[in-house]
């Protein structure tokens, strides 16, 4: 019995259907995971093209966009023991280029950016309450890293009772092996996973209620 | 190059090191967890059995031990998207045989017992409180499954400053790949991954200062 | 220049208004806090007898409600700070009589009981989570204290993005200058206070979308 | 029977005492909320400077000193439920003179800055994180106002099992009745109120164990 078969006897991976209002997030697609002398490398850059034409669909249909970034304070006051983990994250700092959103991305007006200092776009921030504003129960992710900030966004999505999904060929890592891990436990246990070309579809059909 | 010179090269999986002040935190081993017929089975008997020591050795040192249980209303009321994900989890009601601790580890007075319906064991619950009011600085993990709710936990641990620390022989999950796997990413960005005997000798040297 | 004029010069007391899908929660109207020997007292009886008539207009118009109870285990595991302030929280375990919700307001399958261990109905609780799976945009509270647990629940809906009703007749404190001087800044900064008769003939308006 | 002694029948209004790790928490003193043309008035003012005083105490021990600011984004992309009550909070952008510190309290290298939209300094932000990490147990604070954000951070801090103490004569508000049924409240249930002279010998005594 191979490991599929053994979710599916557990009845893990169903799949969760959309809901009504879904938002867009795009996680970490800063220059510094896009460059593999920081943290990028691997499928990354093509996550990034593939993110340009979800992004674009999200705004057609005036459905909510979130950017997240990690950025951390000058001076060092709120590193930790995430930092000490992963020590070059302290170089991200508010104003740094490495911090910066990817070009292809640039946020617009209204659209909201979190500056977050660890894994989870929840984590520390004010994201929930943002899409409680917006009645969202349908969360579309896309970014990097699979195995790092986009699996620990979308446990804690679920956990919240969003509905998330995630748009396969938008998310990204510097190793495939652990992309592909991930990508399996994520489809197994938190999250729906699909083509962005699905999520553009569900993205025109819906619009937004806003 | 392979992905751990990847990870190296980008500064990724350094030691975290033990902090002065440990708390050991058990999470899921309940009976459907150790049942292949439920959630169980793969290496998940043989963590519970190296659990054991694990637990002595903290009971010994007056070192303070949370458990967490996935407990679910009788009635369905606090059931969610995890549960459609994962529809058996709603069986596992208060007094279902399934959702009781395994009679190896059964807490004694004075042990947290966390009840909780999420995969962290933080998500939902008061267990940073409790770790708060014993300043505890340092978070032995035990449990199942690995790329579950041990890897969730342990996700929130390091982003709530916590020094997240996984008892290697003392986590299983129902399959091997996805063990191995989230122990890889673990090791790399989360925490440190070490055996049982490890850090039974730690807890035998840091005693409680409580 | 009174007190009034200041908020009003300085933009505070706005009217928030009604959103499109409400919850009611009832926070520790328990046996307690309904008894002058233990945290009871004021006109909290006189709030309990008024929730009788709100609670019913949910029920009928299929409006989701949740009930909190403050419950500590037994062996004392998860006291902490507040029971320092307040000791005698503790002996409200979860099968002693005063922990129980009181017999006029009795749940029914399917309403939400969160067990909670300090003020607010959110903190350490999956109350969020339970509304975020409704999509609930606006949060009609009843309950008691005023100066309590009401005031730190209304203050966290709020932060949250829910619009937060309180039913001026349905809260209640063991002592009225408190009762009075919370009601105030409430209204000022945290949530409209309305009548009962107000917010039934809203639930009677909207009913459920559900 | 008067009010207090009500409290004291039913056991509330205990002293905490101190703990062994202190921080210093700062909230809220920018200009807007020292200007009666915006949020301020009544005793902030004199409150700010006494809390000269306490910050050079806590700064000299080498007790860990944070601070919050009310920010909302340019564009109003955070705002939310709490601006529709308070709305001319969305002016307080991150360059507005309004939203900055006062002079007398400039922060200094490696003291946190807490950037906020809400009442409490704990609501989506990683203060939270950033005292686990500082192994803190007793949260001193100062700041305005007392029925607002110095209420709603005690409320959380001793949920979170903090053991806060307010100085009394460093907390102000707008209006004086809001202030002292608000100091009331806050200490029969969830702070010890203090002089900052108590405070000071606190932290003379206790110096940082960091």
């Amino acid at each position: 019995m191979d490991e599929t078969e053994i979710y599916q006897r557990q009845g893990l991976g169903n799949r969760l259907g959309f809901g009504e209002r879904p938002a867009l997030l795009i996680i970490d697609f800063v220059n510094s995971f896009n460059d593999p002398e920081w943290f990028g490398g691997g499928n990354i850059d093509a996550a990034i093209q593939s993110t340009v034409g979800l992004l674009a669909a999200a705004r057609e249909n005036n459905i909510p966009v979130a950017f997240t970034r990690i950025i951390y304070a000058e001076d060092g006051s709120n590193a930790g023991v995430f930092t000490e983990k992963a020590p070059r994250l302290k170089e991200l700092t508010l104003n740094h280029p490495m911090s910066q959103i990817v070009p292809e991305l640039t946020p617009i007006d209204g659209e909201l950016i979190v500056d977050k200092t660890d894994a989870s776009a929840f984590q520390g921030t004010a994201l929930q309450a943002w899409l409680t504003y917006r009645r969202i129960d349908t969360l579309i992710t896309a970014g990097a890293t699979t195995s790092g900030c986009v699996r620990a966004s979308v446990v804690d999505a679920i956990a919240f009772n969003y509905r998330p999904m995630v748009a396969r060929d938008c998310v990204g890592d510097r190793a495939i092996g652990p992309h592909d891990a991930n990508l399996f436990d994520i489809g197994q246990k938190y999250a729906d996973v699909l083509s962005s070309n699905e999520l553009i579809a569900y993205m025109n059909e819906v619009k937004s209620a806003a």
